[in-house]
C-alpha cells in the first residue's frame, strides 16, 4: 500500500507512493501559480521563542542543537508554515509589494503522539495573502475558492469545507456574558473529538452556567449551506457588536464561494481552530466519507500575528495537510499510480559492445520528452522486459540495424519505429494517479 | 540581490530568488525524469547513531528532541540523502526493484561554521543508483552524464566535473608503504583550503617520509582530460593491485563521459571527497570563474554503505548543491528572473461591484494555463497599473461591456481581447530566468 513508517510518526513512501504524492503537490503547484501565488520557502528553524509566543503548542515543539559545540540560541522546528510567513513579512517588508500573495510548500513538526492521520514530520501547501494595515475581505473568500478548485483537480471523493468565523464565536460567548473565552474556544474544538457530554462538562468547569453551556453547544450546532444560518443564531436571541461583525463576514464568505463554486463550502459553526493567531473566518475540510480522519485542509484569517510594532500586516490563509491527505488515499488504497517510475520506455542492450547504440536511441527519446531509461544489462531480452514489466514500464524499445522496432509489453504489438519521430499515446507518456473505483476493487 | 538570512547559516530567497531556485529544482527534476529516475523523500531524521557511523562529521550533527516530553529515542537531522537514502534501501529491500534508480530533493542540515557557500540549512538534488549484489561499471558514467546535461541547461557559466577514485589513491598509498590511509586521504582533502605546504606538514605529522609525502603530492597533482592521466600515474613508479583497479575503472569513467559529453569532466587525483563511505569513482564539480566558492556537484561510488549484513547494495551517486549554486547566481548577480510572480496578467477591477466580471476574465485565461491575478482593489486604473509593475506582470487587462482590451505595460500598446482565445507570447506566459550578460551589467 505504498506507505512505511520504521519510525513511528515519520512516514516515507514507496515509491508508487510518492508519484501519489508527487500528483498532490503538482496540483497544488499549478493552481497556485495560475492564481498569482508566488513560490515561497522559509528556514525550517525558528527560535523557540518566536514559536513558543503563538498558540498553545509548547509541548509539541522540536527544539534541536548541535550535538557538539555551543549553539548562540535556542532554535526549534517549525510547527507550521504560517508563523514562519508572517516572521519573514515583518524581516522583509521593505523588499515585498503588499498585498503579498505567495504559497510555500514544506515539511513541519510536531511532537504529537502519532496515530491515524497525525504525524510528526508533515508535509504542508500554504497559500496566504497580507496587505500592510488593512487586507480586504474578498481574499476570505478566495482562499475557500483556490482550494477548491485544488481539491476538485485531485482524483479523491468529494470534499466540502467548513466555514466559521472567530468574531461569531467570541462575541456570541461575550453577549453571554462569558468573560474566559479562550478556554471556551477549546472546549468547543474538541466537540468532534470527545462529543457533546464532555464538552458539557469542560464548560462547567469553565464557569459557565447551564444555560450559558446549551447556548454555546446550540450554537455550535448551527449549520447552513449558505448565509441562512443568520437567521438561526439570531434566533437563539444573543446580541454583541463582535457578533454582528462576524456575522456580515461570514455571511459575505459563503456567499461568495456559493458565487464561484456552489456547494464546495458550508458554514459550520462547531469549527473553532485550534491555533491562536486566528481572529476572523476559520477553515477546516471534509473528504465526505473520512470524515473521522480529520480535516485536510484548514486555516483562516489573523489580523495581528505579523507585527513589528509599528506596522501591522493583516493575512489570511489555507494549508492543505498533504501528508495526511496522501495517507488516507494510500491507506485506504482510494488511488492508484500507473506505474512506480517516470520511464515510459525501456531501451534494450543487444550486447555490452552496441550500448552507446541504445544511449543514441535513449537520447533521441528524452530530446522530445520522452522519459527513458536504458536497460542495466544485456541480459537476454525476456529478462529485459521483465525489468520493464516490474516497473509498469510500458515500452521495450529493440535496437537493430535492419530498423528498430518498438513493443507495447501490455498487448504485445511490436512495430517498426524510428526513435526521432515515434512518440507514445499522451496516457501513456507519464505517471497517472487514478481513482481507484469499485469495480478495481473488486477486480485486485 | 534577492538573499537573505536573518540566522546566519540559513538563507531565505526573496520572491525573485526564490523563481531562479525554483528554475534550478525544476530543470534538475526534469532532466532525472527523462533519465528514468523516479522520486522519493525520505524523512528528516535518523537515529542519531546511524549518522554517527558514517564519516567523520560526528560536531556538524543536529540534534532534535521534544521540548517537553519524553523522547523514545535520540534523533537528528540527516546531514546529506545519501545515509538516509542507504537506509531507506535496506528497509524496504523487498518491497524495491534492483537496480534502483531514484532522485531525492530535500533540506539537509551541517551545524557547520557559516561562511561563502556553506550554510546550515541547504537543499541538495540527488541522483542515485544502487543494485543488489553487484552494480555495473556503466552507471558511474551515467551519474557525471546525466548531472552534466542538467548544468548544461541552466543559465550559468561553464562548469566542469572532476573525477578520481578512491582506489587509485588508497592503491597509491598502499603502494607506498602508507598505512594510515584516512588520514593521508583527509590531509589530501585540504589540498584546495590550505595549500600543498601545509598538506606536507600534515602528511609528515600523520609520520609519512618525505619521499612519500612528495609522492602523495605529486599523484593529487596530475590531472587530465582523457586517459592519458594512466600513464603519469605509472611514471610515478609505484605499482599496488588496487591502484591497478582504480585506473582501469577511472580510465572508463572519463572515456566513457568524453563520448557522451566531450569536456564536461577532467581527471584530477587531488579529489578525495570528505565522506567516509565513498568506495571508487568520486565526482566534484568546479563553477568555471568561480572555483573559490567550492563544489557545486559531489557524489561517488560507495559499494559497502547499504547492507543489512547478509546482503549488500553497492550504489553511485551525485548530489547538485542547490543552496550553494542559487547563492553563487544570486550573490554574484550572474543570472536574474523576468519577473518575482508567476502572474503574466493583472485582471483590473473597474468597481467593487463589478468584481465578480474580473474573475470570470481570470478564470477563462486560467482554463488556458495562463497565469493571473485580479485586482486586490478598485483603486483608479493607473494605481492597478502601478501594481502589476511593481510586480513585473506584463500585461492589464480591463474587462468592458463595449469590449475588454489588454495593454502591455511595457510598451504601452493596448489592443482589444477575447478572455477566452487571447494567449500572450511564450516568452511572456511564465517568468524567465536568464544570465546576465557583461552589456546588461552595465545598464543596471
Amino acid at each position: 500500500m505504498a506507505v512505511r513508517a520504521t519510525l513511528s510518526g515519520f512516514p516515507e513512501w514507496l515509491p508508487d507512493g510518492r508519484i501519489v504524492e508527487q500528483h498532490v503537490l503538482d496540483t497544488a503547484r499549478r493552481i497556485f501559480e495560475l492564481h498569482g501565488f508566488a513560490s515561497l520557502e522559509t528556514r525550517s528553524v525558528e527560535p523557540v521563542e518566536t514559536l513558543l509566543r503563538k498558540g498553545e503548542i509548547d509541548k509539541e515543539v522540536y527544539a534541536v542543537h548541535r550535538l557538539q559545540g555551543d549553539d548562540d540560541s535556542a532554535l526549534a522546528l517549525h510547527f507550521d508554515l504560517t508563523v514562519p510567513f508572517a516572521r519573514y513579512v515583518v524581516d522583509n517588508a521593505g523588499k515585498l509589494a503588499f498585498p503579498f500573495r505567495r504559497y510555500q510548500i514544506q515539511k513541519v513538526w510536531r511532537g504529537e503522539r502519532p496515530q491515524e492521520g497525525r504525524f510528526r514530520e508533515f508535509t504542508q501547501a500554504d497559500i496566504d495573502i497580507v496587505d500592510e494595515g488593512d487586507l480586504a475581505a474578498h481574499h476570505d473568500v478566495e482562499m475557500a475558492t483556490v482550494m477548491a478548485e485544488v481539491l476538485a483537480a485531485l482524483p479523491i471523493p468529494p470534499t466540502i469545507i467548513l466555514l466559521n468565523n472567530r468574531k461569531v464565536l467570541e462575541g456570541f460567548y461575550r453577549g453571554l456574558g462569558i468573560t474566559d473565552v479562550p478556554t471556551v474556544l477549546r472546549a468547543i474544538d474538541k466537540l468532534d473529538k470527545i462529543g457533546p457530554d464532555k464538552v458539557r462538562t469542560l464548560l462547567a468547569e469553565a464557569g459557565l452556567t447551564e444555560t450559558q453551556a446549551k447556548a454555546c453547544l446550540d450554537l455550535a450546532d448551527v449549520q447552513a449551506p449558505d448565509s441562512t444560518f443568520v437567521e438561526r443564531v439570531r434566533a437563539l436571541g444573543v446580541s454583541d457588536p463582535m457578533l454582528d461583525e462576524g456575522l456580515g463576514e461570514l455571511a459575505a464568505v459563503i456567499d461568495g464561494v456559493n458565487r464561484d463554486h456552489p456547494g464546495a463550502a458550508r458554514v459550520d459553526l462547531h469549527i473553532a481552530r485550534g491555533l491562536d493567531y486566528y481572529t476572523g473566518t476559520v477553515y477546516e475540510t471534509q473528504v465526505i466519507g473520512h470524515e473521522s480522519f480529520g480535516s485536510v485542509c484548514s486555516g483562516g484569517r489573523y489580523d495581528s500575528l505579523a507585527s513589528d510594532g509599528k506596522t501591522t500586516y493583516p493575512g489570511v490563509g489555507i494549508s492543505l495537510g498533504v501528508t495526511r491527505l496522501v495517507s488516507l488515499l494510500l491507506g485506504r488504497g482510494l488511488v492508484t499510480a500507473s506505474r512506480s517510475v517516470p520511464s515510459a520506455v525501456l531501451v534494450a542492450v543487444t550486447d555490452e559492445q552496441s550500448r552507446e547504440r541504445s544511449y543514441q536511441v535513449a537520447q533521441h527519446l528524452r530530446e522530445r520528452g520522452i522519459a527513458c531509461e536504458v536497460s542495466p544489462s544485456a541480459d537476454k531480452f525476456g529478462k529485459q522486459i521483465r525489468y520493464a514489466d516490474r516497473r509498469g514500464i510500458p515500452y521495450v524499445w529493440f535496437p537493430d540495424d535492419a530498423g528498430d522496432t518498438v513493443k507495447d509489453i501490455r498487448s504485445g504489438e511490436q512495430v517498426g519505429a524510428d526513435a526521432t519521430t515515434w512518440t507514445p499515446p499522451d496516457t501513456d507518456l507519464r505517471p497517472r494517479v487514478v481513482a481507484v473505483t469499485d469495480s478495481d476493487e473488486g477486480a485486485s
